[in-house]
């Protein structure tokens, strides 16, 4: 399908270091005027980190827009400085948990809020570790521990873990891995 | 764990009638002053709603804020005057294909783009289906369509697919299928 709609004028309403907002005048599919705001954002990472003994590496934190926290993967947004987005993956890897990975395999993309933002989101399957010092940023504040993949499965159905990033990256991997396509 | 922020003071930044962007002072977990922009939204609502013959609702859309079409379970934001989320649920699958099931099943809820929005999306599991007439608002341009579930779960795991709540809704439903909790 073609592109339905018409974008007509531009204003940046917002910007930070993580996110800016814009407002386009646009024309709708309808034919009607109107506006659609988009909320910018580098592209993001999350990681899948496996062990030797199948123990997956998690970090809870807090979640400061839903007021909750919230037990996920490795996350975090790119960088400007990052040369490709699995040295970005690699970078919030180690800045979490310290963990540096020998084997790294895609787990594809997603879009996160895609009415809204812009934010896509790239997965990665970690294994053959490494664990040294995490070298967490002064806005983060995390608790870093091991579960086994298969207790990390059963989280992601039953409501235990709520992250999009984390649902998505840790369900492909279950399914690969009952396909036969990746080894856990 | 308990909050590690404290919020200091908040000013809105910008409304419209699918998202509003707040930016709050804060002491962060560090110490140090700063602050958070939260964009918020109402939850939204995304559906697998799956025929008698096996087969799944979807619907392609052109996505603006990401200048491309992607296929998707009927997913949508909630209204103030929606009851309850079900509800949300049941005029957005109406809306965009005509649906009306008989059967409801959740399938949790995602926290999408975690550190910027408020965006909670809650999926559904919705069979026993009737097709009528959609009544797709002049906002939206959808091409609206059925496949086979093993062929979107496919499209999910290679992907065809990229939106999250699509992703994380379908891989739920089959691994559910699999461990013999849910029957499609």
């Amino acid at each position: 399908m073609p592109n339905p709609w018409t974008t007509i004028g531009t204003r940046l309403i917002y910007q930070n270091p993580w996110l800016s907002l814009r407002e386009d005048q646009v024309i709708r599919p309808d034919g009607k005027q109107g506006v659609y705001s988009v909320v910018e954002m580098l592209p993001s990472v999350g990681v899948v980190a496996i062990d030797a003994n199948g123990d997956v590496a998690l970090v809870e934190q807090w979640r400061y827009a839903h007021g909750k926290n919230s037990i996920e993967i490795p996350t975090g947004g790119s960088e400007k400085e990052d040369p490709d987005i699995q040295s970005a993956a690699r970078r919030e890897l180690a800045e979490e948990t310290g963990i540096s990975a020998r084997q790294w395999r895609s787990l594809g993309s997603i879009d996160n809020s895609n009415g809204a933002t812009t934010d896509v989101a790239n997965m990665f399957l970690a294994t053959d570790l490494t664990v040294g010092p995490p070298r967490q940023g002064g806005d983060e504040s995390l608790r870093f521990f091991w579960l086994p993949f298969p207790q990390v499965v059963e989280m992601a159905l039953d409501g235990r873990i709520t992250e999009s990033v984390t649902i998505a990256a840790v369900l492909k991997a279950e399914l690969l891995r009952r396909m036969g396509q990746v080894v856990i």
